[in-house]
């Protein structure tokens, strides 16, 4: 499978947000919505700091929603 | 692997803008630098529409930069 994992960086640490991410779509143009593969998902009011896909690895900056 | 695809919707179209991304970055504050497999590189000036990861599919909404 090929989702990744989704961290957020707070206070210049990288926390675990969410891991086998498969969708992520805006939410409210203030952050975007992050599901997993079993669809749970959370809001992360925030922006997309970067995408290594090779790496499954999904980093965002912001907090919670 | 784990790249996905890349497409940029264009008046309501879908176009291929890269295979085989890696990488996505912010650019500038206005849109995302996109990075494939290759080292090949391009600027999309706009926004993350969605992303699809076990389908491999990523959707930009903008223009190339």
């Amino acid at each position: 499978m090929c989702e990744a994992d989704a961290y957020l960086i707070k206070d210049g640490e990288e926390e675990l947000l969410m891991k086998a991410v498969d969708v992520i779509e805006p939410e409210d143009d203030q952050g975007y919505r992050v599901v997993n593969i079993f669809g749970e998902q959370k809001i992360v009011k925030g922006r997309i700091k970067g995408m290594h896909l090779v790496d499954h690895k999904i980093l965002f900056e912001g907090e919670l929603g």
